[in-house]
Formats: structure tokens, sequence, C-alpha cells
């Protein structure tokens, strides 16, 4: 059994092991840095009394895997904590190759290369952040009386939009694969579980390459049902991004401020609201920004990014809800009063990071908000979820990648994706 | 704001919401049992003094969602907990049309109609438990410093074997659909975290049809580096299973022994382990059993449930580990010793539940076993992961949805998946 290098005590024999990421030959001393995921610690190796070790690792080189059984010795002289690893056994578990070239400045050259890529504890330290923060808000889920659910991402039809769907061949027949779990997390409504989640990945065929699109992603989502109004589902989200950030702020606050210069902030409730006309209104007049014609009823990348300069000036607030968008540019499913669409949107640090709504859960208003926007037969089968009975309900979704870019501040959605797929990229 | 109906206390004013599971029309007075998740209560409406909701409730049917304001009173001639709800108001939020006619008999006509068949408290009940089940492991795996990584479902190649991978049309090129996240978990370990797991769909594109067979299912995918042997997997896989069991166990195990007719026992540990010779010569001699020639070195449906039955008889355990499979019947990146893969079979209540391994990390040996398997250049960018430094490791996988099937002693997978997909079923 190993012991990790922050847990060493000196004087104490145990065994190390990890990776080599130095090694300094001198005339007298044979030097390896191994580090493992939790902290480094120098190897000295004596040649005048260790032939047997130096005879093992001379000539090692860097990346290789090794162990080393022994004690950590207190030595000023060492640069790395002043501490070294005197060691009286030791093995090596996998002999590295000379590493290939990667041009480290090209994103896509890196990603060719990412398990090697994430070996940077910058690089590697976002999933284990992406831990807390996802887990932080399933266990909020979970003390809430949410059920976790796993539904199919086979599906029989293009459903919501056709034109940005996988088809898949199935046996004989052609499937698709789930954009969302929209449908079947509103069919668990209907089957009478009344709070439910899922984080599961998601796929869109969107053939664009900007730094906050791919073709698959994790998603998390959330339907509740017996709400009041789509208020409910706000409050509720509120509270999930809440208990989301405490668990980051509590177990890696201090790294990320020092390491990604992001201060975590948790938000205030409850977090600021302004309808997308008013909204209009305050971004021409503060920042002389005008919706271009096309965009009006709803937002784009610009009014997104002025919505939070907007928050921060007049709140304080990192977050802000929009509501109040065009039915034209809402999914048909989203409830309406007086032809306004009961959702939001929520804006966190200038990006769009969730559509949530109370859904139309009335069988007949449904049926026709799908024939209004030209949804035929590939709806039928969702529309039968409602014939039989449907409580009120609403949910939402939030991109777990986004959200990790989002809260590291990160450029792009590939460094905060295990694995990036894009229209170009289905490797490694 | 609703009350859940075990939550209400007699004589105080709060609103419920639930479905309608019974109308009786008498001449005094119309009785309406009302469901939520948490319990039903009769509503009691009374045809003298009641007018306005008499008019809004009559004629209503069973399965519409229905609210009512008002309080619980005690009335020892109400069948149902002796108490009765008196309302001053109610709505109805959902009206029903007659239900369709469901066999009840028939699973594939009842998975027809899935959110209905899910209305009952023993389908519904399912997912609860298995929120539990797979909870309580989560959870385990965090305390341990596991990390939560989402591996893609969109690969390049066919990879472990190309019969039975789904294809996708992937804009202008082909994609697959991944059988299990098995090379990205070690991915992961060759980046440098240590301890990953994922729980995910994995897609199998097998044209059977048995009840434990199905084209998506949910994995629990499990790695682990600076691994000593395969039985530190095992030693894992054992404490994994009892975090999961003894929150089953502390959150519905009455539940589960009233309605299920199961007792969730809490194994202990070591499980038994046997060599799969050995095993051969128990059934053998205590079954009269004898593997069929096809089989040797590997174990089948009848094997599996006789090892449960000899682990009972011998171990008093539900649990047994079967070592020592041959090479042949195993996949080429498990690690051999002398030959025979450093692997494991996990069978509980007459199913295998799991294979798990210590993993082959050394590049060249690892190399050689896929080339002996005739796998070429499908497998080539996963050797990539072992050239330039790997930690020995080994994991495994659980299917969630068979784990859940026995967990409750259900006959098929069918009705443990929220939704089942089969070669002849990609709906609702």
């Amino acid at each position: 059994m190993r012991t990790l290098i922050k847990d060493l005590e000196e004087n104490k024999k145990v065994k190390i092991s990890g990776w080599v990421t130095k090694v300094r030959d001198t005339k007298w001393m044979l030097f390896i840095i191994v580090k493992d995921i939790s902290g480094s610690i120098q190897v000295s190796l004596d040649k005048g009394t260790q032939n047997n070790l130096i005879e093992k690792f001379k000539g090692i080189l860097e990346n290789s895997v090794v162990s080393f059984t022994g004690e950590v010795k207190r030595n000023e002289n060492v640069r790395l904590n002043g501490q070294e690893f005197i060691s009286s056994d030791g093995e090596i578990l996998s002999n590295a190759l000379p590493l290939p070239i990667i041009d480290k400045a090209n994103i896509d050259n890196r990603l060719n290369y990412r398990w090697l890529d994430l070996r940077n504890n910058d690089k590697y330290m976002i999933f284990l952040i992406q831990t807390a923060f996802i887990g932080g808000m399933r266990e909020y889920l979970l003390n809430n009386s949410f059920t976790e659910i796993h539904t199919p991402k086979l599906i029989a039809t293009a459903s919501e939009s056709g034109s940005e769907v996988f088809e898949v061949k199935y046996f004989k027949d052609k499937a698709y694969l789930a954009q969302s779990p929209q449908f079947y997390k509103q069919m668990a409504i209907a089957s009478g579980l009344e709070r439910v989640f899922e984080i599961a990945p998601a796929f869109r065929a969107e053939n664009s390459n900007t730094n906050r699109h791919t073709t698959e992603f994790t998603s998390l989502d959330v339907e509740m049902a017996y709400i009041d109004s789509y208020l409910d589902v706000m409050n509720l989200e509120e509270d999930l991004l809440i208990a989301g950030l405490t668990k980051v702020k509590d177990l890696y606050g201090e790294y990320i401020k020092e390491n990604f210069e992001k201060e975590i902030v948790i938000p205030k409730k409850p977090f600021p609201r302004i309808k997308l006309n008013d909204l209009y209104q305050e971004l021409a007049k503060r920042y002389n920004y005008h919706i271009p014609e096309f965009d009006v009823g709803d937002m784009n990348k610009e009014a997104e990014a002025l919505a939070s300069k907007y928050a921060l000036e007049e709140y304080g607030h990192e977050f802000i809800f929009i509501t109040g968008f065009a039915k034209t540019k809402r999914a048909f499913y989203h409830m309406r009063k007086n032809d306004i669409p009961e959702g939001y949107d929520l804006i966190w640090r200038g990006c769009e990071i969730t559509t949530g709504a109370q859904r139309e859960h009335r069988y007949e208003i449904l049926a026709k908000q799908a024939q209004e926007k030209g949804l035929g037969k590939d709806v039928d089968f969702y529309l039968q979820f409602f014939k039989y009975g449907c409580p009120p309900h609403g949910g939402f979704a939030i991109g777990v990648d986004r959200l990790t870019m989002l809260l590291l501040g990160l450029p792009n959605l590939k460094e905060t994706m295990f694995i990036f797929r894009g229209p170009n990229r289905l490797t490694p």
C-alpha cells in the first residue's frame, strides 16, 4: 500500500509512488522528483552507497512511473519543501518513451495528446473542482427528495429540432441521439415521480466551432411537479447553485484564487431579475447597445455580456435572471400567460447558463402550441404523456462543461471537457 | 405551496395536490381519493353545503390531477387512515381522458404506456430505491477521493468488438457509440487522475432478447491507480457494495421486505472467493453440473446460478468472487500472471454483476496482447495512452439496471429501467 506524498511523516518508513517529473544526475547523487496527485518530493539516491538503486534508475526518463520505499528526512538544502526521501528500495512501474513534441500554445495540438496535457496541475484540477461543484448540487437535490433518473439517449424521432440531431443505424432501422432529456424528464413527472434529475450526456449535431459549442456535453437536468409558477423553478435553481458554489469554495476556494485568479462568490438570494424589454432599455441607456432586429424578443452573445455588466453595476451580483422572452423564440412546451412564456434565462459572468420554465401540462393547449410551431408527428409520442393527467411542473437544464468554464474563467470549452468532441474532433 | 400528504397535521389549513385515484359519488357526498408520492387521503365533499366544489368536481375521472385547500379531520368511519380532508376550495389542475386498455400481464403492452405503468407504487418506488443504492455508492467514492469524469460516448473507432457497436452519421464522417468507458477511464489514469468513476449510459448493438440484455444501459465504472494487485480492486468493490446496500437498507429495507419480499442483507467482508477450476469441481461434486466444453475457462448462466447456491450453502453469503478465468475468455487489457488474467467476476444472487481486473499498463506487453487477440488499428489510439508512463491500475464496471433487478428480485430488466431499449423497442 502506498502513501500519498502529502501524508508523509518524517522518519516513518512507507512506500510512495508517482511520476518522475525531473531527474538531476550529479557526480555523487541521482535526484529524482516524484509527483503524485497530492504533491511532489525529491528522492535522493547516493552513488557511493546505493549501487543497486542507481543501476536501476540511471537514465530513467521523465514521465516514467516509479515507486520507492523509504522515509522522509528534513534537509534544509533541498529546495522542494526542505525535505528529501531517503530510499531503501525502489521500482520502475512503467518506463516512458521520450515525449512527442506538443505546441503548448495550440490547444488542438494539445488535445491530440490530452492524457499528457492533463498531467499539469491546472488541467487536472479542473476535474476535481468540477466533481465538487456537481457533487454539491447533486447533494442538494438528493437531500430535497429528488429522484435520479436515467433517460434513454437512443430515441425514435428527431424530436425537438430535426436539423441538429445525430442519426444512428439501429439494426434494420434508424434511431437518433437525444439532444436533451427534456421529453423524458417530463414523462417522469407524468409518471408520478414528482421531482427528478439527471446528469448525463446530450448530443447536438451543430456544425459550428465556437468556444462554447460542442457536439457532446454533460447536462444537469432538473424537473419538479406542483410548482405554483416558474418563480418556484428560479428559486430552486438559486438554491442549487448556492449549494454547488459553497462546496467548491469550501474545498477549492483558495486554490482557485491562487491558480485561476478567480474569486468564488456565494451569490445572495434572490438573484436580480429583469424583464427582457426593461433590459433592452437599460442596455441602450447605459451602454448604447441596441439589440438587432433579428434578435428582438431574445438575447444574443453581446446582450448576455452586457446583462452581466449591468447586474454587477446595479446589484453587485454575478447572476441575473431574464424573463419575458418572445414566444416565437422559446420552445413550444413553455407555458404561456398573456402570450408570454413563463420562463427565464439565467446569465452568469457574461454567459447564458440555463433556460428554465414552467411547462404547459394541459394536453389541448400543448398540442396547439406544438402545431403552431409546425411540429408534427415527431412530437406525437410526447403529447401522449399529457393525455391522462399530468401535474403542473417546471424545470431547467445546466450545461456542466460551460458552467465549469465560467467558474474558472477559462477561455474555451475544450479546456473544461475531459475529452472534447466537435465537428472535426472524435479523438482521442 | 402544497403540503405532502404524509406531512398532514389534523386541524391545520393547508393545500394538497395529487392524482385522483378513486371517485365515489353517493347521494349526499362526493368522495375523492387523492394520492401524491408520499401517500393518499380521502377528500369528502358535502352535496348539501358545498355546491360550488361539487359543481367543479362532479364527473371527474380517475388520473386527473387536483389540488384542495382545507384541513384533515379525524373520522373513524373512513377506511383510509381514519382521516378525511375537509376542503374549503379546490381546483382541477389537469383533466384525464379515459385510460387506454392495457394488458397488465403483458410487459410489452405495459411499456407502451410506461408513464401510466409507473404510477403504481411498486413501479416508481424502484427508482427511489435505485437512487438510494447509486447514491450510497457514489457517496463512498466521493468520500474516498474519487474524481467524477464524463467520457465521450461518440468515438472514432469500433473499439473493443466491432460487431456489437452502433454506427452514427457524424457530419460527413462516421462515429460509433461507446460500449463502455473502459479506454477513457484508463486514459484518466494515464493522465494522473489516480481514482476516477463515471455513471453514464453505455450502448450495445446486441440483437438479443433476454431478460438481462438491453441496447442501452447505465454503467457504474470505477478505475484506481497504484494498486498492488487485483485484490485491491476486489476489496474496493466490496466496500462500495456494502455502502450502497447499507443506504438502501436504512431508507427502504422495510419497504422492500413488505413489497418485494426481499431481505436486504449487508454482506460481510471478505466476500467468498474461489478459483474457476475449483468451482467447476464443486459444481460437479455438489450439483452434478459439468461445464460444457464450449464454456471451459469461463462461466455461463447455469454456472452463475449454481455458484450462488454454493456460496449460500458453504459460506452463507449472497456474493462470490470467481478468479482464474482463461485468457482466451477475457479482454486483451487484463494483466496476466503466469498466463492467467489477474481479474474476477462477481456473482450476486445467481447472476454476474461485474467483471473486474488489474489492467496491463506496460505498453509493450499490452500491444502484444492486443495483437494476439487480432485487434489492429482500432485500438491504436488506446495503446498510445501507455507509451509515456502509466501507473499500475485496475477497476471494474457494474450494470446499474441489472443490479437493481437483482436487489428487488425482479424477473426482467424491462422493469428496472426507467425506459427500456431493445432491438425492437425505441419508444416511448
